[in-house]
């Protein structure tokens, strides 16, 4: 911070369990600075963290507010003893860490934190400067090394008793599935779950092969699509959302999301009367940007509130 | 209504696909009189409705106010063009039902009336006076003819775009199912949804007998708790509830809620930190009467607002 230069900045952190993402921004839409680094042990990551958001505010201006958006399980729920730890993760180093106090301690005490999951964060992302943006109830969904998802409630979120971990739903055998190894997951507690099932890592023990190396023609896809979208009608008979953002790394292979939007039509069979699948199930507007988006969002309602 | 008894009376109304429970009472949970009748056309069943309603205030006070849980899907949104009505439903003479509308012109033209799904009802009802008290997030799901689910959250019903229809999830296949009529179902839309595998019209479908007829050491019971049992790990997952209550006829079959619990122990598989299972997956303890005391339970918050 310089006398010059006293403006106040939102920050953002997406806390995902393979990289994080920070940012400062004037608004959340336009940041002015955004790092990425793997997410190593909690203490390397962490001084990283406050290295960067001492040194951007420094030369840009003074932050006004944190917005986080963190992989799970985390406890988001305020008030409650763990809030703002990372709970039980098989993640080296992460269970049980306090994430939040963590921040605290990095950043000036006062400053004002919003602490939620990552899922959330992308959706408030897509919601207010995205592709859900005038639908009311927001379902983000994201395929990557896990697979979750988040609902928004006409701006509040679903957390319930911890938050949904939609990775861990059941869903029917897919249609073109012949093989035991694609019928059964690599989910270490559940035989068939989606995430078992459809995750990047499900899809690379499978095949032997990672999902960028697989070209589009590849039977992986059909498979893929078949479980993603026996996924999507789970959730529209669990949540009944306005609109599905389909984010993370896996759906950006060329003709996934179309081959998604085919299957769920053909499992829904008609029994729900839904906007057009087009506009149903959609790719983040924002992209990958979505979290961070999300997070910086939240940051800006710390200071308007 | 005489000029010795003007007590103020809320009505309730269960309007279930096979049979409609109506509901006279001065405190919720302490019905004065209440009227069962199956389901028929339209117009002979909302003409008993109002003869209810009619006779019940004549003789026993004011009708103050009137709390209505249906079957779905119906539109429970204010304000939406469609608020009121039964919609698409293979139900004889019942789609495009506004029941709504034939309760206005069959009652007082300002009677308040609350109007919500059925097992939204039966969740108000346990969480206000039943198995779900002191709980924050309460979802309710009966199984029956048909499966249905609803979620409170701090009190406030999930609708979402309509409501959510968990009926039709996906499970996946059940460890103890052998043979092509345990693995596909009887739902007319989708091949292996949860009411299709596990409501009462797919146990009789598959046995040839209806569950009442079947014994508790039949097989049928097994495969029936084991779907259930993924049914409520896929509510774990999208809803994450505090508590889950289970009702409808389905579930009062001896020892089955107890090999529920004992299932959803082993495909929960440790994922989740819950509370003990005999304190998260429970019966209602209003039994059959969760519903109408929920309708009546919404019927007094109309008069006290």
């Amino acid at each position: 911070m310089t006398a010059q230069n006293p403006r106040r900045l939102l920050g953002g952190i997406e806390a995902g369990g393979t990289k994080f993402v920070c940012a400062i921004a004037s608004h959340p839409d336009q940041p002015i600075e955004i790092e990425r680094f793997p997410t190593s042990q909690p203490r390397d990551t962490m001084a990283r963290v406050g290295d960067f958001f001492r040194r951007a505010a420094r030369e840009h201006g003074t932050l006004a507010a944190l917005g986080v958006g963190t992989f799970g399980p985390a406890c988001v729920k305020p008030g409650a003893a763990s809030y703002g730890k990372i709970l039980n993760t098989p993640k080296a180093g992460w269970g049980n860490h306090d994430l939040l106090g963590a921040l605290r301690r990095l950043l000036p005490a006062d400053l004002p934190i919003a602490f939620e999951t990552d899922v959330i964060a992308a959706a408030v992302g897509e919601a207010v400067h995205g592709a859900a943006q005038g639908t009311e109830h927001v379902a983000y969904v994201t395929v990557g090394t896990g697979i979750g998802g988040g609902l928004l409630i006409s701006g509040r979120p679903l957390h319930g008793r911890l938050h949904p971990e939609i990775g861990h739903m059941f869903v029917g055998t897919a249609p073109s599935a012949l093989r035991e190894s694609e019928t059964s997951g690599a989910c270490p507690f559940h035989d068939s779950c989606l995430e078992g099932l459809a995750s990047g890592p499900a899809v690379e023990k499978r095949w032997g092969a990672a999902g960028r190396d697989l070209p589009a023609g590849h039977p992986a896809w059909i498979l893929e699509a078949e479980f993603l979208a026996m996924g999507l009608v789970n959730l529209t008979a669990a949540w009944s959302p306005d609109i599905l953002v389909l984010g993370g790394g896996v759906i950006r292979k060329d003709g996934l999301l179309e081959s998604v939007r085919d299957n769920f039509e053909r499992f829904a069979a008609g029994y729900w009367e839904l906007p057009p699948l087009d506009q149903y199930i959609v790719a983040p507007a924002l992209g990958q940007r979505a979290g961070i988006t999300g997070a910086l969002t939240l940051a800006s309602r710390m200071t308007s509130s």
